[in-house]
């Protein structure tokens, strides 16, 4: 079978690999259908890694996928072969501190798919075969195998959506709209926000936030002013989903806020440097959200009833041969938003 | 100019009174548009009060209202002529230990509009002209006056949806369809419920409920086996609505909670016997709620932006002089849902 | 090796069993030292169980034990032959949709000791013998055995506690001063609680909860009208520990609370009639409390600190020849707080 | 009488003024006992403001003061001659936005003593006679005048708590032990905190932090690698109370957070350079804490009970007369810890 594999930066390969074993005790064996290429697959090709996190050997990329059932191990209840199956690429331990204390995304011992944090790498979920144990799996019957596969980016967003607390009526600033930014839309309109504006420096990206439902748009490399209008009085934003990582805008962003706002910060940046008399003068509450949990269900259900329609983001899908045209399409924020590899 | 006033148990009356003063400083003068028959509106009618609180001396009834501005008072701005105002029945003092914590619903002074419990009563707005205070007034302009006029009641929902938390892809039962219970769908379909199961006796009001999204409607005089299976497992719901003030409906919501679940009691009822061990053992939380605050600009807001559709739920408007009918009108649960009086 | 099964009502006998094989691969060999009697245990006692839980064979009781360590299994590190060990009875999953979400103490295949709800009975841990996994021990070295038999009750408050949020300069009220309600006097207190007021029928356990800390203890078979007082204007506490289980005692608690105060329900009573006018008007939140996860090492690291000092309420300690008369005197709130029974 | 008002930067003056008219309605005429030096009083003493809040006109400084009723204007109650009062510096106007939602330290209008922001300047408290609204006037009978001249610093920590959330069994750090972290620690600690780390720079403060209760005390000039220790496995501290404003010291806290941590941000600084990705990774909390509101109550109370010793915290008192004297040794962390000025 085949695999998309990263060697190093700029070096991505489609390799073969020998079919896995049958699927074992509670494993299910997969025929991949499609994957989603995510920001931290485009570090790995463009850059080798990003900060401390660098690759030392091959590396099979990929952590949003889904597939079809084709055989099940003994013990698996609930999956039959044809079964669309979205794949959630965390695997916690279910034993450590964190996972007790029901925070598995926080696991002293996560084996999450196509990272290079531990060594040896846990190898990703690019292969047309995959085996998964079935508590990886969500059955997503009914939806398009594009969808299904958005179910883990989705996740992040309603992780992201839950730690902020509810939303309706709210008023709610996105900065950075590539596919979380979008996706952080999405959610955000389907928990009822009354008013979202997102910003960007990428026309492409910006017009992909309206087509989801920002009420307002902001090119902050032409219009950053807009922006500022928000400032007026104490600020105006409930909420702000920073997507960017980009330490401007999370400053832009700040001085936007209401006394008593609510900061999460999904976008993986470096050391960033913020107005702190601000955060302490309007008691903003500045949370981290990272990865997701439950909320991977959460994701297929919200799809499933109709409540999110997450299609219109899919702006381009490649078949499996076409993998390094794909990786370079979705490194171009001005032509792309999120690139699925067929595998099919 | 007319009021509608209760006197007594069945006596309802269309009483005239002279026309208020000029509006003094920060005071408006309403032109009475819409007015919505509440549930305290028909104890006062049926009963002569609820519970220990009784009618001493005649009141004017009457606290969903909006209108139009004729006239303001030196120093308010923000309000003209001719603009349709949805007037806020909640008059906190703003001084008091629970205003000042920001629990103005609990007000240890409040004077809202139509209420027997305090001596001399708190005379009501249903009035052909309105004096009210401008920071009382919200600007509906683009609404119908029948949509301004369910900002009221619209708000108690909100308020209770947002001491419920967040209710993105959550599963949650609504208990008992009437108005309140109607408005309770529609604002946790807006927050983005996966899956609202509504009960109630009445098919009439069964029939709102799946107009205005429920996914599944149970009439527990026929059917409550249907409720009884979401009870499988350690049960199903996130979130339970009571809005029944029924004890039958609360127990049997209680049976179908899930552990952690959260019951958010808005219906009015006496002593109610629950079955406590449940509440322990599943660690439920029951919550009660009670008014609103700051969720009335939030009402119109969202209805002005199109995320929440109340018309649905006005059933009948009559004339003024048809008051009476109206109130035997919307004391019928098997025809009416929430009904209206036209003082234009 | 001895241990204090329970027959039947009234029929409790000190049987023989074999000792349990060497420990497996992650277990404990414990000696045991001290066990308390719990509330639960008195139940089967008296009554062969409680509500629709009953015994249906003989079972072992207790589930709030301590012990030094005399063998340890394979793989198991951190504790060693001598350690003073204190067993947490909770023996969840960890791979329930429960124990994923942080929630072990709802996990759907729980095996919490001496618990007849499952048939077979799970056994408790009154015996000479016991074999732990060594994720239950927490090394309670420096305690005295007592205060580590303590762990288990007073992580029941600490649970409760937490979800009671926090108490620092709170008024506290607790209803029922067995040795739930006398721990939970114990914790506000450590937890800053500025006045704590306790409620009970028996001189002797208000005694007691004086002796841990509450400022005034008040006799309602004597003196409700002191409670009463706090009545006044909206009400007085913040917080209630409901520890009695007693209808009364819930109602008389809810009309002395604040609007917004919390009611943590941890007596154990069947169908409970509550004022629930007043949850709702006051906006209570009544929320359950049933047993504890992490709190179990917190517990232990409480005594250690000296910040937490159970001793006062151990009241007696017998022998294990003298179980019967132990859970006799148990059975007498007029005579006896926490009673110890030793196996050393 | 005399005042204390600072002209420029290092001109610190003893100015004599009129003696204030009577009482009006709500009012209160107060001789002033003591008042302590705050960290904002030596912005202005040594620098003549911060950031961009700079001198415009003269000022009196201070708004940490107690003092014994005098006169007591009409409609007063509750207040006597004679009586020792804390006298609040927060005056919030009741009505705006933020004052009705409950965050009445965000207000819109707030004229806090002391305070150069607004212009013309709100006068400070450090004045002989002080006429301020019985409102503002909470009864310290039974607490030393250098006691209640620290509720207005303690309601800030207290404030800080409440937002924290529960503290009971929780490990903490405090970094900056001035007045805020000291009293930090004293209130951490009586909330129950386990485990309580302490870091400066300062010797002296290092000591205070001792006296009142950090387990541990580092001096990050010397022992840095004392705090590195806590980083181990995923970090330590559940909650880091940061008082020094110092970006160092935030960085290295967060570095020994453990994931989900609580991060309070109490020290003003400036734009502040923080490590993101750990933020996002371990998904901290991290809350700006400004002032406080009702906790000045709390603080009075928790003093009168006994549960929070300040004494330990006042260094030094001086006269009057030596006001300068005074500031020069509030300036030196060296030396000094709370300074006081007594007006009697």
């Amino acid at each position: 079978m085949r695999t998309i594999t990263i060697h190093d930066a700029k070096d991505l390969r489609i390799d073969a690999q020998g079919e896995p074993a049958a699927p074992g005790d509670g494993q299910v064996e997969i025929t991949l259908a499609t994957g989603g290429i995510c920001g931290s697959d485009l570090h790995y090709y463009n850059h080798g890694g990003f900060g401390a996190i660098r690759l030392k050997e091959p590396m099979i990329l990929g952590h949003e996928v889904c597939g079809h059932v084709a055989r099940v191990g003994a013990g698996v209840t609930g999956l039959n072969p044809g079964d669309l199956v979205a794949v959630s690429p965390s695997r916690p331990c279910g034993q450590c501190r964190y996972c007790r204390e029901g925070h598995p995304n926080h696991c002293e011992n996560m084996r999450f798919y196509g990272s290079a944090m531990p060594f040896p790498h846990i190898q990703g979920a690019f292969r047309e075969v995959l085996l998964a144990d079935a508590s990886q799996c969500v059955v997503a019957n009914g939806l398009s195998t594009g969808e299904a596969a958005m179910a883990e980016p989705l996740s992040v967003v309603l992780h992201a959506c839950r730690r902020a607390g509810d939303l309706l009526g709210k008023k709610v600033l996105v900065t950075g709209c590539g596919p979380i930014g979008t996706l952080a839309i999405l959610a955000a309109r389907a928990a009822g926000a009354a008013h979202i504006v997102a910003t960007d420096l990428s026309e492409n990206a910006l017009q992909y936030a309206a087509k989801v439902g920002a009420d307002q748009t902001i090119n902050m490399a032409s219009d950053a002013a807009a922006l500022s209008a928000y400032e007026a009085g104490k600020g105006t934003f409930d909420v702000l989903f920073e997507c960017s990582g980009a330490p401007q805008a999370l400053a832009a962003g700040i001085a936007a806020m209401r006394p008593r706002g609510v900061v999460m910060q999904l976008g993986l940046g470096g050391d960033m440097s913020i107005p702190m008399m601000q955060v302490t003068a309007k008691e903003l509450d500045l949370r981290g959200s990272f990865r997701f949990h439950e909320e991977f269900a959460t994701a297929i259900a919200l799809m499933q009833s109709g409540r999110i329609d997450v299609k219109p983001l899919i702006s381009h899908t490649l078949q499996l041969a076409d993998a390094v045209a794909a990786f370079e399409l979705a490194s171009d924020r001005n032509q792309a938003m999120k690139v699925h590899i067929s595998f099919a």
